[in-house]
């Protein structure tokens, strides 16, 4: 394995010194992980949980990692030392991954000495960041295909090894069902698909002698690939001949796949001439450039296409390649006691929410989510009263719940130091992110100016925002 | 180490086997990497070659690899004994990371047995495809900046850690001096930065005990995070204040940093409140969402920033986070015979360039690089003779150089499996890249509609291309 205990930003380190050197460093800090709104991330699904927790555990600084620091003359002998014997001692509170998360909801929490929590924060934004991202992005393209499977195909355009593996991992979560990963379907147990590329067709004189050669080693799984020369004059009549070769020796051909040109047309027409040649079971499988707005295209269009291989577009984020998740400080111990602390800003977006928190989501009498609440961690709600809550932005708008149930999204991942949750396998991540988006209703998840989910603050929160507002402008 | 010898696509594997089954994996395949003109790829600076020469000399399947792939049950016993024993035997040829390259120029180029040319695309294309993207990137942001140096910030925005880690390295690679990431600093010998961030002013009272703190610890490194609650009403005051402190104590101060707000008005303003107090020597360090257009609208404006940090722009290559790089067969072993091979599309921008190939560059009688010639392997120029050149897509536009020298641009990395390149340190790769960027005048340069750049192919590999297009067509 390697050593990523150095994967973070050299502040977070000068400031760990530093409050070593005020003796601070055992104070208690809180800070949350969280996302503001930007471009296609009005909801976004919770990933990276575990990969992020594997790092906190493999906190190791090795005698290359020691000499590297101290060679660079900036750091106390006394923090050099307590890196030695770093060890994680808070807690983490999380949502599980594949939770629905809105802007401003806490995924993560930490609660640790300065010292410690200072440390992580680099390292969880990374992998945090770039899962949340990619399941994000993977939800979007699944909710766009009207029922079409996805599969991933983007390694080759990921950004780097790291991107590809977990990218991968990511869309899984997002609701894809298989992909051309080979090292990803070891790693998490994700089927893995792949059959022929240009390149094979091309290795051999002609198109049918290609065809017919991967018929022979494949006559149960041919799927043929028919865009190399000319689709519709060349490559779908090959297919066809060869698929009626399969057929009159008993086998069942697979289908086809095309991966460049007007995806649209050449569906519909390889459609008919497949139906037309009997071969109405053989599936089209479409790949080149595909995201969610294609996807609505090619569905009004009425293409024919069973199965997607998705690239470059999902695995990059293409339109948005950044979560811009943030980790903030929330609270900090002073004189022993937890005073919550925010960040002011002339821009109301970057003010952020103080105190140890938790969120709440809301449920209507048909299971179906209906807003959250931030609230204070050590609130306690009695569902068998209304609830009513109010937006924080338009203090004027309220809803009341009479009929409803409500839900805790964070839970304990690492209680003073030892982790104290199970972590599921990715199929059963898979699962619970399936059953979250499903939660709510079709005008939240439709890809052009979905409904607004109300992601309100509870009163106390809001109380206590205002107050620490109105104590730091009079200041 | 990881292993990553999975790191592929599914079908370059079934494909090996397919080559396997009907006896064609020995026959030589030439493979060439290059990518297509996109958003802000005019040119791109090369990068990646020493990871993806080390994935290759580390391919090794290991045992529990060699069980996941029968466990497929997909692949003949013949293929998978053949795995146990995978051992690359071609050749290699590839630009030096640095070198600047133009659309469909060969950055690296494949000669080997099929059955091992078909296993490399997939790694090497993420590889080399995500350290070019951003190695490009970062080029452009740094002839942008107009002199003001470049420290990299992206860690906690990069797509994971390898992202982050590699992305780092390309960052350096197109002209960045330095970086926050820690990792990258040790495992490359890049210069790490780094002060403090908001938590470390909210842990603290207020602002002037958090930068009296810091400067105390730090009384010759003090440069201080200004804008916590209020830039020019607390921030610069407060570290005017602490900067006169030190200066009395005989002590220079570093500097400020501003990370959100009207970058433009906030430098120029504190600028003129550090003068006014005798601080003219304090640098303004600038953060926050800092692309290239934003660098050149700060330079129209004044700012007065003498270093930026920049993260989620640069190392997501934000606004094209992918290169697009492509893996394609040029040539084919036919009967012991090497035969051009070419793609054929009707998007005539997709139609590859037959043939075992290198690029020649064409310099003036200054030493300026004026066109590139895409050119067979074997071809040799007489440099003491007029060369003419002619637009591959409007042949009639020509242009002849009398008073000129050339040279080729890809160097042997790899010979019959033994690795006969000298690979450079990081540092010699930077002065490189300096050097390579400096060949070209500032026409070819900016960033607003810059002069294109002539990339020709030559007579031969032109007519070359010609016969097999007649050839495909009449088929």
């Amino acid at each position: 394995m390697r050593n990523l205990t150095l994967l973070t930003d050299l502040y977070e380190m000068t400031m760990m010194d530093g409050y070593l050197r005020c003796g601070s460093e055992q104070n208690i800090g809180v800070f949350d992980i969280f996302y503001r709104q930007s471009k296609g991330l009005h909801r976004a699904v919770a990933c990276g949980l575990e990969q992020a927790i594997d790092w906190v555990k493999n906190i190791h600084f090795s005698k290359e990692d020691i000499d590297y620091l101290k060679g660079l003359n900036i750091f106390s002998d006394e923090f050099i030392s307590r890196l030695e014997n770093f060890k994680f001692t808070g807690d983490i509170y999380a949502v599980p991954e594949g939770t629905i998360v809105f802007p401003y909801e806490p995924i993560l929490t930490v609660k640790a000495p300065m010292f410690e929590a200072q440390f992580l924060e680099t390292a969880l934004l990374n992998i945090i960041n770039h899962q949340t991202l990619i399941a994000t992005k993977a939800r979007t393209i699944v909710d766009s295909a009207y029922g079409a499977s996805i599969s991933e195909f983007g390694l080759r355009r990921a950004q780097g090894p790291d991107a590809g593996i977990y990218g991968t991992r990511a869309t899984y979560v997002g609701g894809c069902g298989s992909t051309s990963n080979v090292l990803a379907g070891e790693m998490f147990d994700i089927p893995v698909k792949g059959t022929i590329a240009h390149s094979w067709v091309m290795s051999f004189p002609d198109e049918i002698t290609a065809f017919r050669e991967y018929a022979r080693q494949n006559p149960d799984g041919c799927l043929l690939l028919v865009d190399t020369y000319d689709t519709l004059k060349q490559g779908v009549p090959n297919a066809i001949k060869v698929f009626d070769e399969l057929k009159a020796n008993g086998h069942k051909p697979v289908g086809i796949r095309i991966d460049s040109g007007d995806l649209a047309y050449l569906s519909k027409e390889a459609r008919k001439m497949l139906d037309k040649a009997g071969h109405e079971d053989a599936k089209i499988f479409a790949s080149g450039d595909i995201d969610e707005e294609i996807l609505e295209s090619l569905h009004i269009q009425g293409a024919k296409i069973d199965i997607y291989g998705i690239g470059t577009r999902m695995i990059t984020s293409y339109d948005n390649p950044s979560l811009g998740g943030v980790y903030k400080l929330a609270a900090i111990e002073e004189n022993g006691k937890l005073v919550p602390k925010m960040k002011i800003s002339n821009t109301t977006a970057k003010i952020t929410n103080p105190g140890l928190k938790k969120t709440i989501r809301i449920y209507d009498e048909n299971g179906m989510a209906r807003a959250d609440l931030i609230c204070l961690k050590d609130e306690v709600f009695d569902t068998t009263k209304p609830l009513t809550i109010y937006d924080p932005d338009d203090r004027w708008k309220e809803t009341t719940f009479t009929n409803y149930s409500i839900k805790e999204l964070m839970v304990d991942v690492i209680k003073d130091g030892k982790v104290v949750y199970d972590f599921p396998t990715l199929q059963e991540i898979g699962k619970y992110a399936n059953k979250c988006i499903n939660e709510f209703y079709p005008e939240y998840r439709r890809l052009m100016y979905p409904h607004k989910y109300k992601v309100d603050l509870s009163d106390k929160l809001y109380n206590l925002k205002q107050e620490l507002l109105t104590k730091a402008t009079k200041r």
